[in-house]
């Protein structure tokens, strides 16, 4: 989990070890990586989890070590963090970019965003990541607030984009692994240009709602997807 | 309804047709008009509706008599129909542009959309409209062919972006005669932006999916939304 430390990576990392799912915390400091580990160990643990096994490490020690990434940092940080990873990611890594590419990154306002010249944040990943490495975006449209929030019940949708099907099913399982989250397969990694708008979007609705929380449920799948 | 003997146009014309609300069926050509009319008439009373009130004209005709003009038009067609409409809106018309701006408007794919110099499709009919008309943006994400059959149930949302609230609120009335339906208010209309591109996305999950009608549904509104 690079990113471990910010709200969205630190809310996935909770939910996923309160789901007996080893993390491995990311940050660029090892120290704020094993603070942020000792509380997700202590947040997992009064929620009720069982088998905890997370560890704080630096970024590119955490990423060299697992076998999918999820990168969960501000878009002004991306590119930045994909280039100090890119001795870390290994050939076969999945890399789950989870970046929204909003106006807040330039001092604009975080319901509109900036355009990427490669098309996505998820296309920017995938041209910086090295050879070998999947990228795979998701995850743009689950409230930090609530997956940081045990007690809260989740039920909605995780819209995944890939050009590997193999990449977007191991991506998939691991958003099943966490209760309430369907994943939906959106497409060729293209489509993430649409789905990291709907961070604006969501953001622009709560806000208009007042609320924290609102997320995205697809209607009209087969029942069984 | 501008553009009523198409798909998306017939679909809601049906909907609303079935709730009592009165339709003006719009097209290029009058003759099409009233044969779409006719047909509206006869899917209707099928279809258990009591209080018809349908009638078909020329474009312009139907929207001087209309306070709300729905237009449901290909991209392609956009401007065309906005030029032939400008002096037929009234100030006070509330002008519903449902338009997707998909690139296969430039024989392009229906999974990719186009660019729109002004930001996006409503906010060319913004700059096009007549002073005094308000463009509210909505319909993007339902489905043409769930709405042309009146034995399927609808459940989704119709995410709907404009400047003026008491125009969005008009839209909404409407949104809510058509059962099932849940007019979400997404914010101004320049975000449309990012509702438009959901068609796109829909369409590409349709396709993975081998459906024909995915919507969308947005969680944690609160529940009187």
């Amino acid at each position: 989990m690079i990113g471990g430390t910010g709200a969205l990576g630190f809310g996935l990392a909770l939910r996923w070890t309160m789901a007996g799912v080893p993390i491995l915390i990311g940050s660029r400091s090892e120290e704020r990586a094993r603070e942020a580990a000792g509380r997700l160990r202590e947040r997992a643990g009064e929620a009720g989890a069982d088998s905890i096994v997370v560890e704080g490490l630096q970024n590119d020690d955490a990423a060299r070590r697992a076998r999918t990434v999820v990168l969960a940092v501000p878009f002004r940080s991306q590119s930045e963090n994909l280039n100090n990873l890119r001795y870390a990611l290994e050939a076969g890594t999945v890399l789950v970019d989870a970046t929204a590419p909003l106006a807040a990154a330039i001092g604009g306002r975080a319901t509109r965003t900036v355009g990427v010249w490669q098309g996505s944040a998820a296309e920017q990943a995938r041209e910086m990541a090295p050879r070998g490495v999947s990228v795979v975006s998701a995850f743009h449209t689950v409230s930090a607030t609530v997956l940081a929030d045990p007690s809260r019940k989740m039920d909605e949708d995780v819209l995944i984009t890939g050009d590997d099907r193999k990449a977007k099913g191991q991506v998939a399982e691991l958003v099943e692994r966490i209760p309430g989250l369907r994943p939906v397969d959106c497409g060729d990694l293209e489509m993430a240009r649409i789905v990291e708008q709907l961070t604006a979007l969501l953001i622009s609705v709560n806000k208009r709602y007042k609320v924290k929380h609102s997320g995205i449920r697809l209607t009209g799948l087969p029942a069984d997807s």
